[in-house]
């Protein structure tokens, strides 16, 4: 293992907090207890505030439904997400600590080739407290992983690495497929358990899942946004996609890393492909669009904060995006107000902040 | 598995030479009969030529050494380096296959975490038969393979893919390092079989290890030069990593792939690191202004096929890296040479090519 710039200490149970978007009960938190239980829960409720959700006891956690998404940001609350697992990213805003965790509530523990339970949270932490490589291959993979190294022929100057702002992990049985695939393959399952943690090399994009990501909320926080999507927007299932390519852009103006790969967690139930495709048709045709829009954003090297790099960036969606669909003049003022939200919430003058009333709960 | 635009056929006993450097007994073939014996071998000489090379017996093969190599490339042979394994770029030269497979002879057949004997060749073959993806990054990897596809959020006018042009395989046991940390680390092992095939991504640089290692020689063949390494030359083991920049810079430029990965191989000895150390620390610094000089070359629109391309580089290789050191002056005009020596010998006029007279075996 390379020695990292910095050391992978505690599971952090005072720095991360779990952010869980759900509908229903949160009885799947029963089979994470031993690795969740430690930490901090913040749950957002998606859809009818007056449906109650139940939390297993024992868990310290907060809980947002849509009513204290109003009393909480006012005006700005039009940039949250309605009926749409988007609306996690009001758990982004409310946090307090350095680094999230998210999940959905469909997803269980994973075991390893060798049966043994996969800590996914830990695998996370350790990925986003080692650094990434995103300058150069570095072909045996995570070069700060116990018993392997940077291979002949990597520069040395790079060796170092950069600090890592985003830890994407994947899916065993139900892969995440869009609508289409899942329509012509209902019955492919993940099997297979890739054994490695990479770097996602600067300049690629890749798609982001919201299903099992952590990241450091410091480093990368304002640009976690995860766009309007659901009730009364013309699309959905992109959340975290919008979410990924523009946290990418950012982390590769600002030297920031991306990792792929470990942990894995089980996902259960493939969601109904006739509803994900009315959600997703407009995504899958504007991306075409949207992608090479993203390939060529160059930032301006003034923009040295994330929230000025997102700034400029919702001014670029604007422009460039609007003629394939005016929803992209909509998403751009949204981006503003989002920003406009997090500095209210995590403005530096306000800090330590007061409480910001969630139901408290346990 | 994605429709590849092109399918796995049979094991192209007919298009793919396997190339092998050496300067022993090629008693390691033993252990790869079961693969290799339906295939055609050439093997190029490193060193004394008078020394007698043994193959094992029921091997097709050619066999070149040092007098073959002046007397088929006459005052061209100049750029075939003397006593070192970069030499193997003959074999390439003078194959009249499609594809090329190259193995170092301290090479044996790996085993997967199943116990089961790895076929190197055939997942190489699976590889350089099923497309690349290199303009957008696929989080479950290699879509291509059974099982898998692409996941949500990758643009359908992506998922056709590109050409692959280079399957880079990797190595259990020893593993690739250099002398620095072949001297810090002495005892580390590679254990860990990452079942993975993955496109590195376009406008991302690697360090091309030429242990385990095949292509398609029709797409990028004259790329695949190993530059002057060895006897009279103030460097070695840079030879793999020098094909494999300007490989990936013309790949990127004609839109062809390189995946990593699968297979693995049993890479049985490491190599003096002291030796080491001596041919590798001129590369050690010059690859600091190397790998910059790789990431910015812009080649122009107008180089369209493979030797054009590598002409281009040869001259920004003199412009730019000569500062460094007149050795670059000296490579700069033997990659011209090189272009040079293919063309005599992989003309169309040409077709199809009398021997050329290497020693025939069995």
């Amino acid at each position: 293992m390379a020695q990292p710039s910095s050391h992978v200490t505690a599971p952090l149970k005072d720095e991360l907090d779990i952010v869980i978007p759900t509908i229903r009960n949160l009885d799947f938190l029963e089979q994470w207890r031993p690795f969740f239980q430690p930490y901090h829960l913040i749950i957002v409720q998606d859809g009818d505030p007056s449906r109650n959700i139940l939390v297993p006891d024992g868990f310290d956690c907060e809980l947002y439904n849509r009513n204290d998404v109003n009393r909480v940001l006012g005006p700005k609350s039009s940039c949250i997400s309605f009926k749409d697992s988007a609306c996690r990213c009001f758990g982004f805003l409310v946090s307090k600590k350095k680094y999230i965790f998210t999940i959905d509530d469909d997803c269980f523990v994973g075991k390893d080739p060798s049966g043994k339970e996969i800590n996914a949270l830990a695998q996370h932490i350790q990925n986003l407290l080692t650094p990434s490589t995103p300058f150069f291959f570095n072909t045996l993979y995570d070069p700060f992983r116990e018993g392997v190294d940077f291979v002949r022929g990597y520069p040395f100057s790079l060796r170092g690495g950069v600090p890592t702002a985003i830890s994407h992990g994947l899916w065993l049985n139900i892969p995440d497929y869009d609508a289409p695939t899942q329509l012509v393959k209902p019955l492919e399952r993940n099997t297979r358990y890739v054994d490695a943690v990479l770097t996602i090399p600067k300049g690629t994009l890749f798609p982001m899942c919201g299903m099992n990501l952590a990241f450091d909320r410091e480093l990368i926080g304002p640009a976690m946004y995860f766009g309007l999507m659901g009730d009364g927007q013309p699309i959905g299932r992109y959340d975290d996609m919008w979410a990924g390519w523009c946290a990418k852009v950012i982390c590769d103006h600002l030297s920031l890393g991306v990792k792929t790969g470990l942990p894995y967690i089980w996902h259960s139930k493939a969601s109904n492909p006739f509803v994900n495709l009315k959600k997703e048709y407009k995504g899958i045709y504007w991306q075409e669009d949207i992608i090479p829009f993203f390939q060529s954003v160059v930032l301006p090297k003034d923009c040295t904060t994330v929230q000025q790099c997102y700034l400029e960036l919702s001014k670029l969606v604007k422009e460039k995006l609007s003629p394939v669909d005016p929803y992209f003049n909509k998403l751009g003022d949204a981006m503003v107000t989002w920003i406009e939200a997090w500095d209210l919430l995590n403005s530096p003058a306000q800090e330590p902040a007061a409480p910001v009333d969630g139901v408290k709960k346990n």
